[in-house]
């Protein structure tokens, strides 16, 4: 969080409750903003469309408020894990999957479906994509940690908590958080008032502890086997439960660990009560925001249905009966117990509900899982569509028409832009970086064809690995390799990118391709990728345990040395 | 068509109208039918709920006879040409492969769409399967073909078309027939009282011409190529337009050539005005049928969306392009022409519409088609379910119910028997023969979980390739390979056959599926496939042209010789 926007924040806290916003003001801060070279071509193409979109969009926006006692919309953001294109609110291919998930689907037909939603490759830049609006190559939080990594999102980046705060908005987050086990990196100290999480995520959550390690999926990888033979290193196989587990806390104070004694078993049933936990805490925090007077700002983002194993269940509940499909249809009965609760709030006409998943499936673990690639070649991890195209549903009653389809190009971080819109806090996002969100406000509320993206960069960590512009993919040849050779998919006629066009389209398409990637470099020069923040894991925890001390010092081992 | 039901359908026709049916004499004469062996191994596990449910069934038909004047319903069977699963009634994957089809997208939400509907892997086979309710292996149709062939259906099968009109149905075929060139083997001859087929297929009709040869899709295959040089033999390339185009007829009469004079050319243009003929002529043929009186059987098999070029047109009207995916579109608005047809001629309610693809994509025209693989792997031509699996939907107003899905495993050879049943013609399957498909009436009118199938042997021509038992598929070992080694899927956990789980469940499946295979080959032990009927191509054509016949001498060759 940036001094800056703090004392913003405090501002707003100590004053009277005033909303100060308007079309014209929303449009020329817009314009302040820095993004992408591609997104100024498109402008110049269709500036006269867009004002005119603009100028709906402001409209009823300005009719909602009025509606809605002079406040913007709450905003219910619900991130599930590793859940890829094509499972979610589509009744015929849940048929293909064999689950059911009623509440998706009811939950689908009152949304705009974003059909063409792209996210990063995996969990934690994804889930900076959304937090900041800009990928996470620029600051170095393009990959995942699994352990502890003593790295994470950087202090200086500005969050949409924090751009929500600015403005007057209550702010939670509950569940997977994953950007990061240093202090700064806490979402506590990025700008939400209040915070349930763990610091890590689900390989340490569901697959380090004894339980889970001797069930089928992880033979051979038992962190006790041979430890009497030749092993020299104690440390290298992962020591069940010494990882900070569920920690919660207040805006910029310490966190406590939660459900965990020194000393302590980790077991898939204390994974199970975690998740249980979060799923009641997001209800908690619901009922607490909703009576609060203010809008809010909850995001939602559960551990399921990633998992690995089903040790702790009796009898599978769907004819697939693979670990993620089974909690995934366990959570559909969470997320109607969330729908439900709105209703009785009497919030769900005043509140933008987003529902998602975060990246492709986790084929790595096939077919255990139950979610093995299907519309989409790749998954998790990937940059082919399998990897980055989720499905992903926005309801606002009375505002996002129902059960209506966009097909128009949204990445995960446009969502950053167009949400402090539509909460009225565009000049909130700053304007001194590279802001890769571009505001969907139209699509969302005009509809398909309104959309202002049509070029997504795909960057596994810090490498670009293909370019996206409308229905064509460019994969980028492998480092040393002439651009000549490389590689063009049409996703329309092959969206499994197994059937290169290289040489139809080549004529024209690497000319055009050549310019984007030109002035992508050009953005990039002018503003730098930087590092992540790094710093000694589990600072700012009142209660690390013994285990998770010892861990941390052999972590910090180079260092000691130094 | 056998003697035996040449004189039943005159004993009918020449009496007056009289339908006898009852429910017990449906069951009666279900019992008699012959069918493979695991549905006696399921009729025993299920006898009681299959009693009831038949009792359902009596009811609902009975009910509907007394609302519609005493008739059974009329039949409307639409089967679109290599579309496969995922491509039809799913808007969201509509915008995967970037077009639209809202008349179809109508009527799967007016339909119980089967969700898991089996056919044959490529054209001939699933049309054979559809009419006779016979596998194709059974009687040597399971292969393809392409040119002249000099074989077709025997004489004595019993066709859908005999079936229903022994009980009194007018029968009418328009479009693809496709199952020989042999006069046995027209569609006059296997039952319908009238037919406007093309003898061949869209391979002759599609490619053969001098325009479409010289499209990208065919650079080295033009016909015309090298002929001057070291080509001994001038009749291996196609010689465009000697094949017989477009026929038609009445029963049991010659056929007549139609539109093509003697030396014309057969270009794309004819092609594109053969498809909009059998289109006009489906309309007029159910303008006919509704007025008689009868309840009728109209089968209209369009040539598309299965085409390979795009020369006769100057704009692609979708994003995707692809020349399949365009005739797809165009298809989709004259599908909605007969729907409105049947609006306004009041047959909406009283007639059975069932609209399906009749095997997976033609994957070996990628990207150009439009049509790669999606959802499943593989496509027409394999067993994988990419190619065997269809998009299938039943539309009966009143008796269906709309917007429904039923998950249950269907092979195309049971619409065979069903519609027999919804005819009151059960009677009339023939049971000196080994019948594969298996009465689903119940899973149409009551709905999913009330199917009777939970295996599909999957041939492809007389070899078995794969066996289908509930979620799980065996893909037999190549000839010669032990069965130990043989690949087992989960199809809920792992629709594209990727990550075998033999290991998983060899320990109890592999004795299971060694039963099956065992109660498989006592069936064809007492009922041995037999060869399809061989003969002179394109006898009983009137007006066979000078380079048709010549082509037939040639083909004939090797005969002439004996």
């Amino acid at each position: 969080m940036k001094k800056s926007a703090l004392f913003c924040l405090i501002f707003v806290l100590s004053n009277c409750w005033m909303w100060v916003t308007c079309a014209e003001s929303q449009q020329a801060t817009d314009k302040k903003i820095i993004h992408d070279g591609e997104y100024y071509i498109l402008q110049a193409q269709n500036a006269n469309k867009w004002a005119s979109d603009d100028k709906v969009v402001d409209e009823k926006l300005a009719e909602f408020r009025k509606n809605n006692g002079g406040k913007p919309p709450n905003v219910l953001y619900i991130l599930v894990d590793d859940v890829g294109f094509g499972e979610m609110g589509n009744p015929t291919l849940n048929h293909v999957r064999g689950y059911k998930t009623p509440r998706i689907n009811d939950l689908a037909k009152q949304s705009l479906r974003l059909a063409r939603m792209y996210t990063e490759p995996s969990c934690t830049p994804t889930r900076v994509a959304f937090m900041t609006g800009r990928q996470p190559y620029r600051m170095g939080m393009g990959e995942t940690s699994v352990a502890l990594s003593g790295f994470g999102l950087p202090d200086n980046e500005v969050t949409l908590a924090e751009v929500l705060s600015n403005v007057g908005y209550n702010t939670s987050h509950v569940g997977k958080w994953h950007m990061g086990d240093i202090e700064e990196a806490y979402p506590t100290n990025q700008g939400f008032d209040y915070a349930a999480f763990p610091i890590h995520q689900q390989a340490q959550l569901a697959l380090f502890s004894n339980d889970n390690q001797n069930a089928n999926q992880l033979i051979g990888l038992d962190s006790r086997q041979y430890g009497d033979t030749y092993t020299l290193d104690n440390g290298f196989r992962p020591v069940p439960g010494a990882m900070v587990t569920g920690v919660e806390g207040f805006k910029g104070k310490s966190v406590k660990e939660v459900d965990m004694q020194p000393g302590e078993e980790w077991t898939q049933q204390k994974y199970r009560e975690m998740n249980e936990r979060y799923q009641r805490q997001a209800i908690t925090q619901l009922r607490k925001l909703a009576k609060e007077g203010k809008p809010f700002f909850l995001q939602y983002w559960p551990l399921l249905p990633l998992t690995f194993t089903r040790a702790d269940v009796d009898q599978y509940k769907t004819p697939n009966g693979g670990s993620q499909v089974e909690a995934m249809q366990e959570f559909d009965g969470w997320l109607g117990q969330i729908l439900d609760e709105m209703e009785q709030l009497g919030i769900a006409d005043n509140t933008i509900l987003i529902f998602m998943g975060d990246n492709g499936n986790f084929t790595r673990y096939q077919p255990y899982s139950g979610f093995s690639p299907m519309v989409y070649r790749g998954g998790k991890g990937d940059t082919t569509e399998g990897g980055v195209r989720v499905d992903a549903f926005v309801r606002w009653p009375g505002m996002i028409e129902a059960n209506s389809i966009a097909g128009d190009i949204i990445h995960v971080s446009d969502l950053f832009t167009s949400i402090a819109r539509l909460a009225g806090a565009t000049d909130q996002i700053p304007t001194d970086r590279l802001i890769d969100g571009v505001d969907q406000t139209a699509m969302m509320l005009i509809g398909d064809t309104h959309g202002r993206r049509d070029t997504v960069f795909l960057y596994s960590g810090p490498v670009l690995q293909a370019v996206v512009k409308e229905q064509y993919k460019l994969h980028m040849p492998p480092k040393g390799e002439n651009f000549i050779g490389a590689n063009w998919y049409d996703l329309f006629r092959d969206p499994r990118e197994e059937y290169p066009v290289s040489t139809q389209i080549g004529a024209w398409a690497a000319a055009s391709m050549i310019d984007i990637l030109k002035r992508h470099q050009m953005s990039k020069q002018r503003f730098p990728d930087t590092p992540p923040a790094f710093g000694r894991p589990y600072t700012g925890i009142v209660n690390l345990r013994p285990e998770s001390k010892a861990l941390v010092e052999a972590f910090m081992s180079w260092q000691a040395k130094k």
